[in-house]
């Protein structure tokens, strides 16, 4: 059973960490300044405040990305099926796995509001696991399904919020995945015992639109699954405790991509910046897209709830 | 005058820094773990050392990275004239500067060799001006020519080395680029003093490979230039002290891409995965790719040799 921990701004306004019971929080008795001093010393001091009583309710403290920078946010693109195929994508070939990352400046709670920035008309969605790391990787690892949770604490969710009208005529992901505010991050991190890993492939993500659902899959159609993907990032990449790696996200963003064959004629007839301009055009009139005023909710749970990683609320302004 | 601060490990096998003089090395009284250590407390002990004879010979030493993990390693792409023009942009245009990351897994020493991934055949070389942070940005900032010295501490070669074969097909450049021992950096980090500052549009970048010349460019083909790029990264990315903004690489890489017009016919005639397969095999015949046994040199230097930023030796294997 996993142990749900968020970090909170509470009554005294002083920043605190908590185990989130049935009927609200129950602070852990010390501090922690980052993820990972919570990470590497705050296990006894969790175990210990989830065997006490709450002594806060939800709705006396505001809820804080329990991800603190600095940190590495590394991300995977593509890696839902019926992403991959809409996306013009064959996931049975599997042919690579697709990491870029968003800055850690782009952290935000998973209650705060998201401005959108002046020059972005295109700003999307996606909903996302996030796996937490519980201990550095600085060289090739071979990680198997047993050896995971020595390497991973939990999870969080998270929204890889992108502005599509830079990201994709920009070519690099980095920028238009970062602005300020782009990454939603919590409310909780899950903190998985040995028992929950299976879960990890029996988690559904919902996002919804103002109430809507735009996006409802299930962590079993990830192509690219946490272990391969870890055991591949680690030979390119380090990972510290605290970091976090979001698994890309399914089906259902705004965006609509044309076709791979409709792509192929197009880009024979247009210059290249005539083509994203065509693009640009074509999606502003897709009204899926985030506007000001609209609330993005966003979770991620299994069936059973034994895993629920809480729920988002992001209001787009 | 810019200072030359070299970090080594010394006759002892203990790692120190030092400053360069004309006969060698003048090491610093105290240890800084961390290249954001030295450049927050170390000033005052890189005076004092300059005012000291050299008590270590160059040949005593092994150089180290400047720059120590973890850290920020940003990227700029082709920001280059003739690299945009080779490249089939417009420089004058200066669409968007593109940025993404190389992750700090990939950082080198100056003369320590890189080996050559199993699964990589089109390794590149890319000589790039570094420019080191001196202070924290963490919200969007407006610098001038005259605010810059507030935020750099100095300057840096890098070489941005790149599996072609991965970096392009995959799309995002960050795995491509971030294999470990993908970043040789240093053999110094030039410390500027404010009047030093001109300096930056005024730098010879040159990288041989078996000591045949193959990129000579001058900073002053900078498309974006330090403090516009700067501006820019602060709307979404923060920086801390130590971290490194790597400014793009000018033409004469191995990599030769095909025109615009030709690749709008290729993309017409051919699936996405069949143009890579081309792509690769295309490329394979260029004997400009980078193979075992390869010496790739890399300077950076004012014609007037007031700034020299030293030379980086790097064999591959």
């Amino acid at each position: 059973m996993a142990t749900n921990i968020i970090r909170y701004r509470g009554p005294d306004e002083v920043i605190a960490w908590g185990v989130v019971t049935g009927s609200g929080i129950s602070p852990l008795a010390n501090t922690y300044t980052t993820t990972a001093d919570l990470i590497n010393h705050g296990e006894a001091d969790w175990r210990m405040a989830l065997a006490q009583p709450a002594s806060l309710r939800m709705n006396q403290v505001i809820p804080l990305s329990p991800i603190t920078a600095p940190c590495r946010i590394i991300c995977q693109g593509a890696n839902y099926r019926q992403h991959m195929i809409e996306s013009g994508l064959n996931p049975d070939e599997k042919t690579f796995n697709i990491f870029f990352q968003k800055s850690d400046a782009s952290i935000n709670g998973p209650v705060e509001p998201v401005n959108i920035p002046d020059n972005v008309r295109l700003l999307d969605y996606e909903v996302e696991l996030g796996l937490v790391f519980k201990r550095a990787i600085h060289g090739p690892i071979t990680l198997t399904n047993e050896t995971l949770p020595d390497y991973v604490i939990g999870a969080v969710i998270g929204n890889d919020l992108s502005a599509r009208d830079i990201q994709l005529p920009q070519g690099q992901w980095f920028k238009g995945k970062s602005y300020r505010g782009f990454c939603p991050l919590g409310p909780y991190i899950a903190i998985f015992e040995p028992g929950d890993f299976t879960y990890l492939d029996a988690l559904t993500l919902t996002l919804l639109v103002n109430n809507q659902i735009r996006q409802l899959d299930e962590t079993r159609n990830l192509v690219f699954k946490p272990v391969e993907s870890i055991n591949e990032l680690s030979t390119f990449s380090d990972v510290d405790p605290g970091d976090v790696l979001l698994t890309g996200t399914p089906s259902g963003c705004a965006l609509r991509a044309p076709s791979p064959g409709r792509r192929r004629v197009l880009q024979f007839l247009f210059s290249e910046s005539r083509l994203w301009k065509i693009f640009v055009s074509t999606q502003s009139k897709r009204t899926q897209y985030l506007k000001s005023g609209d609330v993005v909710t966003a979770m991620i749970a299994s069936a059973d709830r034994v895993i629920d990683l809480g729920q988002q609320e992001t209001r787009i302004i």
